[in-house]
Protein backbone atom coordinates (compact mmCIF):
# COMPACT_ATOMS: atom_id res chain seq x y z
CA UNK A 1 0.00 0.00 0.00
CA UNK A 2 1.34 3.84 -0.94
CA UNK A 3 0.71 6.52 1.26
CA UNK A 4 1.09 10.61 1.06
CA UNK A 5 2.77 12.01 3.58
CA UNK A 6 4.35 15.27 3.76
CA UNK A 7 4.82 16.28 0.42
CA UNK A 8 5.32 12.84 -1.43
CA UNK A 9 4.31 8.95 -2.07
CA UNK A 10 5.63 6.22 0.12
CA UNK A 11 5.19 2.84 0.79
CA UNK A 12 3.35 2.32 3.92
CA UNK A 13 5.40 -0.05 5.27
CA UNK A 14 8.34 2.23 5.80
CA UNK A 15 6.62 5.31 6.11
CA UNK A 16 7.74 7.05 9.64
CA UNK A 17 5.57 9.15 11.55
CA UNK A 18 8.01 10.42 14.34
CA UNK A 19 6.99 9.27 18.28
CA UNK A 20 6.73 12.68 18.90
CA UNK A 21 3.86 13.70 16.72
CA UNK A 22 1.25 15.32 18.60
CA UNK A 23 -1.36 13.27 17.02
CA UNK A 24 0.27 10.52 18.52
CA UNK A 25 1.21 11.65 21.90
CA UNK A 26 -2.05 14.04 22.72
CA UNK A 27 -4.83 13.56 19.63
CA UNK A 28 -3.72 16.80 18.04
CA UNK A 29 -5.42 16.66 14.83
CA UNK A 30 -8.38 16.34 12.30
CA UNK A 31 -9.22 14.08 9.80
CA UNK A 32 -11.92 13.17 7.09
CA UNK A 33 -13.45 9.56 5.75
CA UNK A 34 -13.66 11.04 1.80
CA UNK A 35 -15.36 8.46 -0.64
CA UNK A 36 -14.05 8.29 -4.42
CA UNK A 37 -16.22 6.79 -6.60
CA UNK A 38 -14.26 6.51 -10.03
CA UNK A 39 -10.89 7.70 -9.05
CA UNK A 40 -12.40 11.43 -7.88
CA UNK A 41 -13.08 12.60 -4.38
CA UNK A 42 -16.61 13.31 -3.69
CA UNK A 43 -17.93 16.72 -2.19
CA UNK A 44 -14.33 17.19 -1.88
CA UNK A 45 -14.61 21.24 -1.44
CA UNK A 46 -17.05 20.51 1.30
CA UNK A 47 -14.59 17.81 3.36
CA UNK A 48 -11.88 20.49 3.24
CA UNK A 49 -14.15 23.25 4.54
CA UNK A 50 -14.83 21.30 7.68
CA UNK A 51 -11.11 20.31 7.74
CA UNK A 52 -10.01 23.57 7.83
CA UNK A 53 -12.81 24.69 10.48
CA UNK A 54 -11.29 22.00 12.39
CA UNK A 55 -7.76 23.19 12.22
CA UNK A 56 -9.10 26.53 13.25
CA UNK A 57 -10.81 25.72 16.31
CA UNK A 58 -7.49 23.55 17.35
CA UNK A 59 -5.33 26.83 16.32
CA UNK A 60 -3.41 24.64 13.84
CA UNK A 61 -1.80 26.10 10.87
CA UNK A 62 -1.42 24.48 7.42
CA UNK A 63 0.17 25.99 4.68
CA UNK A 64 -0.82 23.63 1.95
CA UNK A 65 -3.61 24.77 -0.22
CA UNK A 66 -6.80 23.23 -0.81
CA UNK A 67 -5.38 22.54 -4.76
CA UNK A 68 -2.73 21.04 -2.92
CA UNK A 69 -4.82 18.48 -0.60
CA UNK A 70 -6.97 17.75 -3.38
CA UNK A 71 -4.06 16.43 -5.87
CA UNK A 72 -2.97 14.92 -3.20
CA UNK A 73 -5.31 12.90 -2.70
CA UNK A 74 -5.39 12.41 -6.35
CA UNK A 75 -1.98 10.86 -6.61
CA UNK A 76 -2.62 8.85 -3.09
CA UNK A 77 -5.89 6.61 -5.09
CA UNK A 78 -3.80 6.69 -8.15
CA UNK A 79 -0.60 5.32 -6.43
CA UNK A 80 -2.49 2.46 -5.50
CA UNK A 81 -4.68 2.09 -8.43
CA UNK A 82 -8.04 2.79 -6.69
CA UNK A 83 -10.87 4.34 -8.14
CA UNK A 84 -13.79 3.88 -5.49
CA UNK A 85 -11.81 3.52 -2.04
CA UNK A 86 -12.60 5.47 1.13
CA UNK A 87 -10.02 8.17 1.65
CA UNK A 88 -8.66 9.53 5.12
CA UNK A 89 -6.70 12.70 5.17
CA UNK A 90 -5.38 13.39 8.55
CA UNK A 91 -3.70 16.31 9.34
CA UNK A 92 -1.90 16.50 12.64
CA UNK A 93 0.02 19.40 14.99
CA UNK A 94 3.30 17.76 13.73
CA UNK A 95 6.14 16.99 16.08
CA UNK A 96 6.92 18.96 19.35
CA UNK A 97 8.48 19.43 22.45
CA UNK A 98 6.99 17.72 25.77
CA UNK A 99 3.76 19.59 27.40
CA UNK A 100 0.14 20.29 26.24
CA UNK A 101 1.24 23.70 25.05
CA UNK A 102 4.68 24.20 25.74
CA UNK A 103 4.76 26.98 27.75
CA UNK A 104 7.75 28.96 26.52
CA UNK A 105 6.40 28.97 23.01
CA UNK A 106 3.41 31.36 24.18
CA UNK A 107 -0.64 30.98 23.12
CA UNK A 108 1.25 30.78 18.97
CA UNK A 109 0.69 28.29 16.81
CA UNK A 110 3.24 25.10 17.40
CA UNK A 111 4.82 22.85 15.43
CA UNK A 112 4.89 22.10 11.57
CA UNK A 113 1.61 19.87 10.44
CA UNK A 114 1.72 16.45 9.75
CA UNK A 115 -0.24 15.36 6.34
CA UNK A 116 -1.06 12.19 5.72
CA UNK A 117 -3.38 10.29 3.20
CA UNK A 118 -4.27 6.52 2.96
CA UNK A 119 -7.02 5.00 0.71
CA UNK A 120 -8.39 1.49 0.77
CA UNK A 121 -10.96 0.05 -1.95
CA UNK A 122 -14.22 0.92 -0.77
CA UNK A 123 -17.54 1.15 -2.11
CA UNK A 124 -20.28 3.18 -1.07
CA UNK A 125 -22.73 0.36 1.19
CA UNK A 126 -26.25 0.22 2.12
CA UNK A 127 -27.47 -1.83 4.55
CA UNK A 128 -29.30 -2.33 8.31
CA UNK A 129 -28.18 -1.43 11.57
CA UNK A 130 -29.32 -3.28 15.21
CA UNK A 131 -28.43 -0.57 17.18
CA UNK A 132 -27.98 0.18 20.74
CA UNK A 133 -27.90 3.32 23.54
CA UNK A 134 -24.83 3.29 24.46
CA UNK A 135 -24.11 2.84 28.16
CA UNK A 136 -20.42 3.39 28.20
CA UNK A 137 -20.31 6.75 27.21
CA UNK A 138 -21.81 9.69 25.99
CA UNK A 139 -20.70 12.58 23.82
CA UNK A 140 -19.51 15.93 25.49
CA UNK A 141 -22.04 18.64 23.85
CA UNK A 142 -19.93 21.33 25.91
CA UNK A 143 -16.75 20.84 23.73
CA UNK A 144 -16.08 21.99 20.61
CA UNK A 145 -14.63 19.04 19.58
CA UNK A 146 -18.02 17.69 19.20
CA UNK A 147 -18.31 19.82 16.51
CA UNK A 148 -14.96 18.97 14.05
CA UNK A 149 -13.80 15.71 13.23
CA UNK A 150 -10.62 15.51 15.55
CA UNK A 151 -8.49 12.52 16.17
CA UNK A 152 -9.62 11.85 19.58
CA UNK A 153 -11.99 9.39 18.77
CA UNK A 154 -12.20 7.27 21.68
CA UNK A 155 -15.75 8.07 22.79
CA UNK A 156 -16.70 6.83 19.32
CA UNK A 157 -14.58 3.65 19.52
CA UNK A 158 -16.14 2.54 23.29
CA UNK A 159 -19.23 3.19 21.73
CA UNK A 160 -18.78 0.82 18.90
CA UNK A 161 -16.79 -1.69 21.10
CA UNK A 162 -19.72 -1.95 23.39
CA UNK A 163 -22.31 -2.19 20.13
CA UNK A 164 -20.38 -5.01 18.74
CA UNK A 165 -20.66 -7.26 22.40
CA UNK A 166 -23.80 -6.59 22.58
CA UNK A 167 -24.43 -7.87 19.28
CA UNK A 168 -25.50 -4.72 17.72
CA UNK A 169 -23.35 -2.90 14.74
CA UNK A 170 -23.66 0.69 16.26
CA UNK A 171 -24.27 2.45 19.32
CA UNK A 172 -26.33 5.60 19.73
CA UNK A 173 -24.43 8.17 21.64
CA UNK A 174 -26.45 10.44 24.01
CA UNK A 175 -25.42 13.93 25.13
CA UNK A 176 -25.05 14.55 28.60
CA UNK A 177 -28.28 16.19 29.08
CA UNK A 178 -29.56 12.56 27.55
CA UNK A 179 -30.62 13.32 24.55
CA UNK A 180 -29.36 11.44 21.28
CA UNK A 181 -26.53 13.10 19.80
CA UNK A 182 -25.17 10.79 17.13
CA UNK A 183 -24.28 7.43 15.87
CA UNK A 184 -20.27 6.46 16.50
CA UNK A 185 -19.50 7.20 13.07
CA UNK A 186 -22.54 8.04 11.59
CA UNK A 187 -25.24 11.03 11.95
CA UNK A 188 -28.79 10.15 12.75
CA UNK A 189 -31.64 10.68 10.63
CA UNK A 190 -35.47 9.92 12.04
CA UNK A 191 -38.65 10.36 9.34
CA UNK A 192 -41.69 11.59 11.55
CA UNK A 193 -44.58 13.56 11.06
CA UNK A 194 -43.81 13.33 7.46
CA UNK A 195 -40.63 14.72 8.00
CA UNK A 196 -36.58 14.17 8.00
CA UNK A 197 -35.10 15.34 11.24
CA UNK A 198 -31.58 14.91 12.67
CA UNK A 199 -30.05 15.90 16.00
CA UNK A 200 -28.65 19.64 16.23
CA UNK A 201 -24.83 20.25 16.53
CA UNK A 202 -25.30 21.93 19.27
CA UNK A 203 -26.92 18.50 21.32
CA UNK A 204 -23.36 17.15 20.31
CA UNK A 205 -24.13 16.00 16.73
CA UNK A 206 -20.82 15.84 14.27
CA UNK A 207 -21.81 18.26 11.11
CA UNK A 208 -21.53 15.35 8.85
CA UNK A 209 -21.10 15.45 4.95
CA UNK A 210 -24.15 13.24 3.72
CA UNK A 211 -26.25 14.84 6.85
CA UNK A 212 -25.39 18.77 5.52
CA UNK A 213 -26.75 17.26 2.02
CA UNK A 214 -29.65 15.49 3.38
CA UNK A 215 -30.50 19.15 5.06
CA UNK A 216 -29.73 21.32 1.60
CA UNK A 217 -30.85 18.86 -0.64
CA UNK A 218 -33.94 16.87 1.33
CA UNK A 219 -35.45 19.59 3.66
CA UNK A 220 -34.38 17.55 6.58
CA UNK A 221 -34.31 20.07 9.68
CA UNK A 222 -32.57 19.66 12.57
CA UNK A 223 -34.26 18.97 16.29
CA UNK A 224 -33.60 17.70 19.42
CA UNK A 225 -34.44 14.07 20.34
CA UNK A 226 -34.53 11.20 22.62
CA UNK A 227 -34.62 7.44 22.31
CA UNK A 228 -38.25 8.13 22.23
CA UNK A 229 -38.59 10.06 19.68
CA UNK A 230 -36.54 7.10 17.31
CA UNK A 231 -38.96 4.67 18.81
CA UNK A 232 -41.80 6.49 17.78
CA UNK A 233 -40.69 7.48 14.26
CA UNK A 234 -41.54 5.79 10.93
CA UNK A 235 -38.28 5.48 10.21
CA UNK A 236 -34.37 5.61 11.70
CA UNK A 237 -31.21 5.56 9.75
CA UNK A 238 -27.37 6.42 9.62
CA UNK A 239 -25.62 8.46 7.24
CA UNK A 240 -21.60 9.10 6.45
CA UNK A 241 -19.85 9.73 3.75
CA UNK A 242 -19.26 5.67 3.12
CA UNK A 243 -22.91 4.24 3.77
CA UNK A 244 -26.47 4.58 4.43
CA UNK A 245 -27.97 2.46 7.14
CA UNK A 246 -31.78 1.63 7.92
CA UNK A 247 -31.65 0.97 11.70
CA UNK A 248 -33.98 -2.42 12.26
CA UNK A 249 -33.81 -2.69 16.39
CA UNK A 250 -33.33 -0.40 18.96
CA UNK A 251 -32.15 -2.06 22.56
CA UNK A 252 -33.57 -5.59 20.95
CA UNK A 253 -37.40 -3.88 20.16
CA UNK A 254 -37.71 -3.55 16.16
CA UNK A 255 -38.10 -0.18 15.11
CA UNK A 256 -40.70 1.10 12.25
CA UNK A 257 -39.35 1.01 8.71
CA UNK A 258 -40.17 2.19 5.55
CA UNK A 259 -40.10 0.63 2.60
CA UNK A 260 -37.51 1.85 -0.02
CA UNK A 261 -36.37 3.97 2.38
CA UNK A 262 -32.34 3.90 2.17
CA UNK A 263 -33.21 3.79 -2.30
CA UNK A 264 -35.06 6.95 -2.21
CA UNK A 265 -32.64 8.86 0.33
CA UNK A 266 -29.47 7.70 -2.07
CA UNK A 267 -31.30 9.14 -5.02
CA UNK A 268 -32.42 12.24 -3.69
CA UNK A 269 -29.08 12.73 -2.06
CA UNK A 270 -27.41 12.07 -5.61
CA UNK A 271 -29.88 13.88 -7.93
CA UNK A 272 -29.12 17.00 -5.85
CA UNK A 273 -32.62 17.49 -6.23
CA UNK A 274 -34.38 19.63 -3.50
CA UNK A 275 -37.93 17.42 -2.57
CA UNK A 276 -36.52 14.33 -4.50
CA UNK A 277 -38.09 12.42 -1.78
CA UNK A 278 -41.51 11.13 -1.83
CA UNK B 1 17.60 12.14 22.28
CA UNK B 2 17.15 8.27 22.75
CA UNK B 3 13.77 6.81 23.19
CA UNK B 4 12.90 3.08 23.92
CA UNK B 5 10.30 2.00 21.41
CA UNK B 6 8.71 -1.15 21.48
CA UNK B 7 12.11 -3.35 22.89
CA UNK B 8 14.76 -1.21 22.09
CA UNK B 9 16.71 1.96 22.55
CA UNK B 10 16.38 3.97 19.30
CA UNK B 11 17.73 7.28 18.43
CA UNK B 12 15.01 9.68 18.82
CA UNK B 13 15.29 11.34 15.21
CA UNK B 14 14.98 7.89 12.74
CA UNK B 15 12.29 5.86 15.91
CA UNK B 16 9.61 5.53 13.46
CA UNK B 17 5.88 4.97 14.50
CA UNK B 18 3.40 3.31 11.66
CA UNK B 19 0.86 5.94 9.95
CA UNK B 20 -1.79 3.48 10.59
CA UNK B 21 -1.08 3.15 14.21
CA UNK B 22 -4.58 3.59 16.46
CA UNK B 23 -2.85 6.22 18.72
CA UNK B 24 -2.33 8.16 15.75
CA UNK B 25 -5.37 7.80 14.05
CA UNK B 26 -7.75 7.82 16.81
CA UNK B 27 -5.82 8.71 19.73
CA UNK B 28 -6.44 4.98 20.91
CA UNK B 29 -4.29 4.62 24.03
CA UNK B 30 -3.15 6.05 27.34
CA UNK B 31 -0.16 7.51 28.86
CA UNK B 32 1.70 7.96 32.27
CA UNK B 33 4.07 11.20 33.11
CA UNK B 34 6.13 9.96 35.50
CA UNK B 35 8.64 12.18 37.54
CA UNK B 36 12.27 10.46 38.04
CA UNK B 37 15.02 11.45 40.54
CA UNK B 38 18.22 10.31 40.98
CA UNK B 39 17.58 8.39 37.66
CA UNK B 40 14.75 6.42 39.49
CA UNK B 41 11.08 6.43 38.62
CA UNK B 42 8.97 7.79 41.66
CA UNK B 43 5.77 6.02 42.58
CA UNK B 44 6.41 3.46 39.48
CA UNK B 45 3.76 1.28 41.19
CA UNK B 46 1.17 3.71 41.52
CA UNK B 47 1.73 4.58 37.63
CA UNK B 48 1.32 1.18 36.42
CA UNK B 49 -1.49 0.42 38.10
CA UNK B 50 -3.33 3.25 36.96
CA UNK B 51 -1.88 2.40 33.22
CA UNK B 52 -3.43 -0.70 33.52
CA UNK B 53 -6.79 0.26 34.74
CA UNK B 54 -7.02 2.44 31.68
CA UNK B 55 -5.46 -0.30 29.32
CA UNK B 56 -8.65 -1.98 30.50
CA UNK B 57 -11.08 0.47 29.99
CA UNK B 58 -10.31 0.26 26.47
CA UNK B 59 -9.46 -3.40 25.98
CA UNK B 60 -5.73 -3.21 25.12
CA UNK B 61 -3.64 -5.89 25.61
CA UNK B 62 -0.20 -5.34 26.96
CA UNK B 63 2.15 -8.39 26.88
CA UNK B 64 4.88 -6.95 28.60
CA UNK B 65 4.98 -6.65 32.56
CA UNK B 66 5.63 -4.33 34.88
CA UNK B 67 8.81 -5.32 35.27
CA UNK B 68 9.67 -5.28 31.88
CA UNK B 69 8.04 -1.92 31.91
CA UNK B 70 10.05 -0.65 34.83
CA UNK B 71 13.57 -1.84 33.42
CA UNK B 72 12.81 -0.18 29.72
CA UNK B 73 12.24 2.99 31.64
CA UNK B 74 15.80 2.46 33.20
CA UNK B 75 17.12 1.66 30.40
CA UNK B 76 15.82 4.88 28.74
CA UNK B 77 16.81 7.07 31.58
CA UNK B 78 20.67 5.79 31.37
CA UNK B 79 20.22 5.92 27.64
CA UNK B 80 19.97 9.65 27.91
CA UNK B 81 22.15 9.80 31.18
CA UNK B 82 19.48 11.52 33.12
CA UNK B 83 18.80 11.65 36.67
CA UNK B 84 16.22 14.13 37.15
CA UNK B 85 13.78 13.79 34.66
CA UNK B 86 10.55 13.50 33.29
CA UNK B 87 9.37 10.17 31.51
CA UNK B 88 6.35 9.59 29.33
CA UNK B 89 5.52 5.54 29.19
CA UNK B 90 2.82 6.05 25.97
CA UNK B 91 1.11 2.33 24.81
CA UNK B 92 -1.33 2.73 21.94
CA UNK B 93 -3.51 -0.06 20.27
CA UNK B 94 -1.03 -0.37 17.74
CA UNK B 95 -1.23 -0.04 13.74
CA UNK B 96 -5.00 -1.65 12.51
CA UNK B 97 -6.89 -0.96 9.13
CA UNK B 98 -9.63 1.45 8.89
CA UNK B 99 -12.66 2.02 11.20
CA UNK B 100 -13.05 2.22 14.60
CA UNK B 101 -13.24 -1.23 15.66
CA UNK B 102 -12.50 -2.92 12.11
CA UNK B 103 -16.10 -5.37 11.99
CA UNK B 104 -14.39 -8.13 10.75
CA UNK B 105 -12.46 -8.80 13.41
CA UNK B 106 -15.33 -8.50 16.13
CA UNK B 107 -15.32 -7.66 19.63
CA UNK B 108 -12.01 -9.14 20.47
CA UNK B 109 -9.17 -6.79 21.07
CA UNK B 110 -7.15 -5.35 18.06
CA UNK B 111 -3.44 -4.99 16.87
CA UNK B 112 -0.45 -5.44 18.80
CA UNK B 113 0.50 -2.91 21.37
CA UNK B 114 2.60 -0.22 20.63
CA UNK B 115 4.86 1.29 23.97
CA UNK B 116 6.94 4.06 23.59
CA UNK B 117 9.19 5.93 26.41
CA UNK B 118 10.49 8.88 26.40
CA UNK B 119 12.23 11.14 28.89
CA UNK B 120 13.24 15.08 29.20
CA UNK B 121 15.76 16.39 32.07
CA UNK B 122 13.09 18.33 34.53
CA UNK B 123 13.09 19.23 38.34
CA UNK B 124 10.17 19.25 40.40
CA UNK B 125 9.37 22.83 40.39
CA UNK B 126 6.91 24.71 43.23
CA UNK B 127 5.37 27.97 42.05
CA UNK B 128 2.46 30.05 41.35
CA UNK B 129 -0.16 29.91 38.50
CA UNK B 130 -2.97 32.42 37.86
CA UNK B 131 -5.87 30.85 36.75
CA UNK B 132 -9.09 31.19 34.80
CA UNK B 133 -12.49 29.37 33.85
CA UNK B 134 -11.89 27.80 31.00
CA UNK B 135 -14.48 29.15 28.75
CA UNK B 136 -14.24 27.00 25.64
CA UNK B 137 -14.67 23.88 27.05
CA UNK B 138 -15.51 21.38 29.40
CA UNK B 139 -15.20 18.34 30.95
CA UNK B 140 -16.95 15.08 30.10
CA UNK B 141 -17.67 13.39 33.48
CA UNK B 142 -20.03 10.88 31.73
CA UNK B 143 -17.26 9.24 29.81
CA UNK B 144 -14.82 7.06 31.16
CA UNK B 145 -12.55 8.95 29.36
CA UNK B 146 -11.98 11.60 32.09
CA UNK B 147 -10.90 8.75 34.66
CA UNK B 148 -8.00 7.37 32.47
CA UNK B 149 -5.39 9.23 31.33
CA UNK B 150 -5.74 8.47 27.85
CA UNK B 151 -4.21 10.10 24.54
CA UNK B 152 -7.80 11.95 23.70
CA UNK B 153 -6.09 15.59 25.34
CA UNK B 154 -7.49 18.29 23.28
CA UNK B 155 -10.11 19.14 25.74
CA UNK B 156 -6.98 19.84 27.66
CA UNK B 157 -5.02 21.61 24.84
CA UNK B 158 -7.47 24.07 24.47
CA UNK B 159 -7.92 24.88 27.65
CA UNK B 160 -4.08 25.56 28.11
CA UNK B 161 -4.16 26.95 24.65
CA UNK B 162 -7.00 29.57 26.47
CA UNK B 163 -5.64 30.00 29.58
CA UNK B 164 -1.98 31.40 27.49
CA UNK B 165 -4.31 33.37 25.71
CA UNK B 166 -5.64 34.97 28.18
CA UNK B 167 -2.59 35.53 30.37
CA UNK B 168 -2.88 33.45 33.01
CA UNK B 169 -0.88 30.06 33.45
CA UNK B 170 -3.42 27.41 33.79
CA UNK B 171 -7.62 26.85 33.25
CA UNK B 172 -10.20 25.25 35.57
CA UNK B 173 -12.03 22.82 33.38
CA UNK B 174 -15.59 22.36 34.93
CA UNK B 175 -17.88 19.53 34.08
CA UNK B 176 -20.90 19.24 32.49
CA UNK B 177 -23.20 20.14 35.61
CA UNK B 178 -20.49 23.39 35.78
CA UNK B 179 -18.93 22.46 39.09
CA UNK B 180 -14.75 22.12 39.14
CA UNK B 181 -13.52 19.12 37.54
CA UNK B 182 -9.61 19.96 37.63
CA UNK B 183 -6.83 22.16 35.62
CA UNK B 184 -5.68 21.36 32.33
CA UNK B 185 -3.29 18.70 33.24
CA UNK B 186 -3.25 18.84 37.19
CA UNK B 187 -5.64 17.94 40.13
CA UNK B 188 -6.84 21.26 41.21
CA UNK B 189 -7.10 21.03 45.72
CA UNK B 190 -8.53 23.72 48.09
CA UNK B 191 -7.64 24.57 51.57
CA UNK B 192 -11.49 25.06 53.16
CA UNK B 193 -12.96 25.80 56.58
CA UNK B 194 -9.65 23.67 58.20
CA UNK B 195 -9.23 21.00 55.35
CA UNK B 196 -7.86 19.93 52.31
CA UNK B 197 -10.64 19.01 49.38
CA UNK B 198 -10.28 17.93 45.53
CA UNK B 199 -13.11 17.36 43.13
CA UNK B 200 -14.52 13.67 43.22
CA UNK B 201 -12.89 11.09 40.05
CA UNK B 202 -17.20 11.37 39.04
CA UNK B 203 -17.10 15.13 39.03
CA UNK B 204 -14.25 14.61 35.83
CA UNK B 205 -11.31 14.80 37.56
CA UNK B 206 -8.98 12.35 36.53
CA UNK B 207 -7.06 10.13 39.75
CA UNK B 208 -4.07 11.54 40.06
CA UNK B 209 -0.98 10.02 41.53
CA UNK B 210 -0.43 13.40 43.40
CA UNK B 211 -3.85 13.04 44.02
CA UNK B 212 -3.81 10.23 45.80
CA UNK B 213 -1.04 10.34 47.68
CA UNK B 214 -2.47 14.18 49.61
CA UNK B 215 -6.12 11.55 50.07
CA UNK B 216 -3.81 8.55 51.39
CA UNK B 217 -1.19 11.00 53.56
CA UNK B 218 -2.59 14.18 53.91
CA UNK B 219 -6.04 13.54 55.39
CA UNK B 220 -7.68 15.37 51.88
CA UNK B 221 -11.20 14.69 51.06
CA UNK B 222 -13.10 14.48 47.97
CA UNK B 223 -15.78 17.18 47.73
CA UNK B 224 -17.53 18.52 44.62
CA UNK B 225 -16.80 22.27 44.50
CA UNK B 226 -17.99 25.42 42.55
CA UNK B 227 -15.99 28.37 41.27
CA UNK B 228 -17.17 30.00 44.80
CA UNK B 229 -16.03 27.40 46.84
CA UNK B 230 -12.38 28.29 45.17
CA UNK B 231 -12.98 32.12 45.66
CA UNK B 232 -14.17 31.56 49.24
CA UNK B 233 -11.29 28.97 50.40
CA UNK B 234 -8.14 29.87 52.10
CA UNK B 235 -5.65 28.62 49.32
CA UNK B 236 -6.30 26.75 46.26
CA UNK B 237 -3.23 24.88 44.38
CA UNK B 238 -2.69 22.36 42.01
CA UNK B 239 -0.75 19.24 41.91
CA UNK B 240 0.62 16.56 39.13
CA UNK B 241 3.76 14.15 39.15
CA UNK B 242 6.19 17.12 38.31
CA UNK B 243 4.68 20.36 39.73
CA UNK B 244 2.67 21.79 42.90
CA UNK B 245 1.70 25.14 42.36
CA UNK B 246 0.12 27.55 43.56
CA UNK B 247 -3.13 29.65 42.13
CA UNK B 248 -2.57 33.41 43.24
CA UNK B 249 -5.79 34.59 40.55
CA UNK B 250 -8.83 33.37 39.39
CA UNK B 251 -10.04 35.02 36.24
CA UNK B 252 -8.18 38.25 37.69
CA UNK B 253 -9.36 38.59 41.06
CA UNK B 254 -6.82 38.01 43.45
CA UNK B 255 -7.47 34.40 45.64
CA UNK B 256 -6.59 33.72 49.40
CA UNK B 257 -3.27 32.67 49.99
CA UNK B 258 -1.71 30.70 52.64
CA UNK B 259 1.78 31.00 54.30
CA UNK B 260 4.61 28.59 53.40
CA UNK B 261 1.46 26.34 51.57
CA UNK B 262 3.67 24.83 48.85
CA UNK B 263 6.42 23.61 51.10
CA UNK B 264 4.00 22.06 53.89
CA UNK B 265 2.41 19.91 51.02
CA UNK B 266 5.81 19.10 49.58
CA UNK B 267 7.08 18.11 52.85
CA UNK B 268 3.75 15.99 54.44
CA UNK B 269 3.90 14.07 50.60
CA UNK B 270 7.71 13.03 50.76
CA UNK B 271 7.75 12.22 54.30
CA UNK B 272 4.56 10.11 53.83
CA UNK B 273 3.10 11.10 57.50
CA UNK B 274 -0.29 10.97 57.86
CA UNK B 275 -1.35 14.91 59.46
CA UNK B 276 2.11 16.00 58.71
CA UNK B 277 -0.06 19.33 57.84
CA UNK B 278 0.01 21.77 60.61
Amino acid sequence: MKIWLDGAIRDAAVARIDPADRGFTLGDGVFETIRARAGAPLHLERHLRRLRTGLAVLGISLTRSDAELAAAIGDALAANGHLDAAVRLTVSRGPAARGLWPQELGPQELGSATVVITCVPALFTLGTARLIVCSSTRRNEFSPLSRIKSINCLDAVLAKREALERGAEDALLLNAQGRVAEASAANVFVWLKGRLATPPVVEGALPGIARELLIERCGAVEASMTERDLRASDAVFLTNSLSLREATHLDGAPLSRRPNLLEDIRCALESGETGALP
